[in-house]
């Protein structure tokens, strides 16, 4: 089960809205097949390591990461693979969450006589599964909020500066962060502000993550780096009011697309709503502040992550992370639990869930 | 050596303007003596030690942190002491750079034919004595600032609300460093909004740090804590044209001082210098953020300690840690390097040091 | 590299007399294909990892544990499979030293203009192929040896008794052991004392090691556990003179074998080269005290494990580990360097290398 | 406490037969005081810690590893004198198990209404005071097993050489040992054969611990080492029936003193009475293994160390650690549990406890 939670670990972040699977199929303690799902689309992670096995997979143990699918879609389902390959016991390491497989796959093989066991490795399958879960649960994007500030909780100077905030290194981070998650989404300000690019630069390559601008009123300029670069498809979401000329503008680059939503404002779960039928199973949320205020109020975040520059800025209107409608007592806030803490070069990287979240992946199962 | 630099720790804080010295006699391997400087003007762990070894002190080996002293303070210099004893070897951590001792206890030994050696647990002794060593060569104490903020870099709503920011091992830990602090320092902005006590309050006790309040115009209201509460000293700073009358009516509670400044307004330096006159040698700074901004903009702290608790407040205009003037670009940051990072019960403590002041305790030297 | 690490230590035990190797190939960040070498004879990494990577792989970039193979065996050559699918950078964990491909395979494809890098993870890979480096460079298998003893040095009583010194746990090691090497060697006596199976055992099953004896005279048994149960093969190594008849005999089960060697004795070394050509990569000699004497004194042996049991046992005539003939002093010891100390149970592992052989796989190359 | 602990420990092995103890006093958060005992007949640590601690003593709390005296000694109670001096609390690591305090210190400081804490650093103190507790339940010391042998677990070539089994840094190790205990004992034949010094030889210096010989016959040389040597004592235990004139001629030297059994044979029992009554608590045992076979059929060792060199002598009459009687089956051998595994230089070195003492050193309280 290691080798293929390590092998569903490797394609973590490029198989949505599929999740990452790993499989290995094991006779007489040898290895006779292994396989990941490398994409949607493609063969599914029980499938290639079947087939690797060939003949030899009779009476043989197979070691799949989540259950296997009982449906048909793109490809048939897993189950009945394992059943006609002649396998002896499917070790299990999460259960599908899925309407559409939920236990049925379980069933499926246990009707055709064959051991089956869920729950080896249980913990690591959480933690890989979080996103997956939580986008079929809610069909919603799983969504991480990114913040990057100085010792005494600065973004930017009062002049918007923030250029650099943090280490080279932790910036390196966030471009992984970027190239693992399906989509990235900032507000039009940061658009008007930075102008930035929003793509994956990392040394080794990277996917670029889908762009996606909250901008009511459309006033992204067409000129903007993240109309201009065709890299990564850059979706718009405006009101319902916005002017339908400056749309048609925008979306002359093919990879442009406006979503005009039914209502004035801009609601954080029409967004979300909206992305998930994307197939956009993972968001990564970058900014400003004023848009990490609207996620907050929302509470629509599943994970914040922050990093800490050793510096201190100062400046009674140099920027904070999150702006919004002001809390009148510090009860108010909302409560994380810290999951992990890194130094990632000079900075400090913290990793928080919301309170209450951190283990129960399973509860409602 | 292990044994002195645990005896000095313990005494750590509480024989300022001293620094802190533990001190072992061994002989063929046996431990025949050992003390520590419990307090100012009692008597030094060298003498003590020596003492408890007695006659058998001849041909020993003294292990102790510090350089002994050579010249006669409250008490006669303990280099003579050694001498008389007839100590063999002498092993010390650190020099002394209190330029009344510096080399002058090691020249005397060695002058007597008593082998010394400096810089065994180098170090562990660096850090222990990295505030007297500032004091000692800046004539000015060691200044600590203390942050306590919320993941998105918030110490309190827009109406003030602080209660409670952090946990309670958090708090815990804040009076652990008062009580092994000399002095606090907050502004009057804290005494009239919070009207703190800032004592220590530690299940097992702890010395209470002097108080020290910057207030230019002796806003400090009479009925205040730190006034009717006489547990503690309370000094308070004012500028030059402060009311006098106000000055005789804070002054009635006798362990209240008012320190009138030769300038209209508060200058940290001349603040920081009165202090180390009062044998003050190490200060925590406790805010609010215009008090932290002063003390940036004068670069005047040697440790930031920033306690961060997992929740998000959000709001435009809830409160940051530092104000002050507004620098432009993010390169105007004071620089810092991360010296430790821990779980103080849920939530994060990072201690900071400037860069480049890390490990160069013995630059000077 | 980690992946693929990670697939060829999967595999490591079940692919000799060749290496255990794993490859990915990877584009813009994502993985497109995977494979491990699972068995001899079947398809190489390298040929898995690019088929399911197809026409992707053009301008992709491979990751392999070890140079891939220029020479066509039971394979086509991988190095032109790397080179027709249009990869365009690989990166190479160790450098083959078969003669056979040693440098040609890089040499290749550098010549087709692809870049290639050699030695990412250099360390981890020296670990995982020191087995198949000695067998290319000695022809001999690497031999690991393996005592169980007590506290006070002893492996058995007077009598003989061995059972059981070792807790439950550490004899699991052990069958851990035998599943991961590719044979496993026993003299006579022990046959003829304690008539073992000498199979692998664990709840998980696993793979079987091919038994040798080593048996001067042929005074193995016929009735004896390794010739009844035909679970695995059996090689019996005999001196020049041993029966004829009692060879028939023995022979009688078709997966009992009988080398005759030329000499009257039996020679490790000779030992160890007719068991290379018969592709045996791996041996674990596992007693008894003659056999591993027999061994030392030929310093044929590249790992020592040592489980110790904390119990004393005493006894003048209990037995030690190694006897053979008696050194007069103790500087003639071979000296080893401990690889590693671990509890297993309540038992200790120690793992010792020859001196010298820690850190130099790659010294020859 | 942490420091009282320490204290204790710095001075362990040189106060017997009294027990290593420290003390601290504090009050207000502050030490005001703080003792160890530094040798037997000297000044307890809770007098040492009261009188530094003076006037101030009063209604401050005192930290003390073992519970103070209530019987006059060669120093009055320090139960009497935490009276005296007014100490408000007084933690407790340990309850003192000698019969003559048991409980009356305690008693005698709650009649006088001061409170009473046991138990604070429970388990460390159990560590510290397993030798003391031992000595005071069995009235007999409390002996540890030495035994240094190669990886196949030889201590000496057939010819008896055994120079150097380990390395350097292991043989100071046991020159640690040495200087920590009080006594160290070895048979005749190790006498005869290796003619050792047997004291402390460390780069620092270090006590001797008083040499014993089991001798039955008194064969010891009058020209041996321990004879000629008089750096420390030297004990010789002999039978009933061994020469008087013999003895006469080894007592010549005034640091040796012979001890005549009422029996023909050396019992085990007898001598570690003895030895107690001689005010030995500790007694380290180095060998040879006839000794060592003694020991272990009375099973009178109450820890057992082993350092293992990376090495295999081999030789069917090289020597073993332990002889003795043959046990006829394995589960006869004598039960132990490891309770530290450490490497020492390139060498290992494995501690390990009795089955069943682990933890129970509070069982009979
Ligand atoms: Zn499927
Ligand atoms: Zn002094
Ligand atoms: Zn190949
Ligand atoms: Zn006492």
């Amino acid at each position: 089960m290691e080798l293929a939670l390590s092998l569903a670990r490797t394609v973590a972040g490029q198989t949505s809205p599929n999740p990452p699977v790993g499989a290995v199929v094991v006779k007489n303690g040898q290895v006779i097949g292994m396989g990941a799902h490398l994409k949607a689309g493609e063969a599914h992670a029980e499938q290639i390591a079947l087939q690797m096995a060939g003949d030899e997979a009779r009476d043989a143990d197979l070691y799949v990461t989540l259950e296997p699918c009982a449906h048909t879609g793109k490809t048939p389902p897993c189950a009945d693979a394992v059943i006609a390959y002649g396998i002896k016991q499917v070790w299990i390491a999460a259960q599908d969450p899925n309407p559409l497989v939920a236990g049925k796959g379980i069933q499926r093989m246990q009707d055709a006589m064959i051991q089956v066991d869920v729950g080896l490795c249980r913990q690591e399958a959480a933690q890989l599964y979080a996103p997956f879960f939580h986008y079929i649960q809610t069909k919603q994007p799983y969504v991480t909020m990114k913040i990057a500030m100085t010792l005494d909780g600065k973004i930017a100077t009062a002049t918007g500066d923030s250029k650099w905030i943090t280490s080279n290194e932790a910036r390196l981070d966030v471009h992984l962060l970027r190239a693992t998650h399906d989509a990235i989404l900032v507000g039009v300000q940061t658009i008007l502000h930075d102008d930035p690019l929003l793509t994956t630069r990392l040394p080794q390559g990277g996917k670029n993550p889908i762009r996606v601008i909250l901008d009511t009123h459309l006033q992204t300029p067409t000129n903007s780096q993240v109309i201009q670069n065709d890299e990564a498809p850059t979706f718009i979401f405006c009101g319902q009011q916005a002017s339908s000329k400056r749309q048609q503008q925008l979306e002359q680059g093919s990879h442009v697309k406006v979503v005009r939503l039914a209502t004035e404002k801009i609601s954080v779960s029409e967004v979300l709503k909206a992305l998930a039928k994307h197939n956009i199973m993972t968001l990564l949320v970058e900014g400003g502040a004023t848009i990490h205020a609207t996620f907050l109020s929302a509470k629509a975040m599943q994970k914040v992550i922050v990093y800490v520059a050793p510096k201190l800025l100062g400046g009674k209107s140099s920027l904070s992370s999150i702006t919004g409608e002001n809390p009148l007592t510090m009860s108010e806030a909302y409560p994380f639990t810290f999951e992990k803490v890194e130094m990632i070069g000079p900075d400090i990287k913290m990793t928080a869930l919301p309170k209450g979240s951190e283990s129960n992946v399973y509860r409602d199962h």
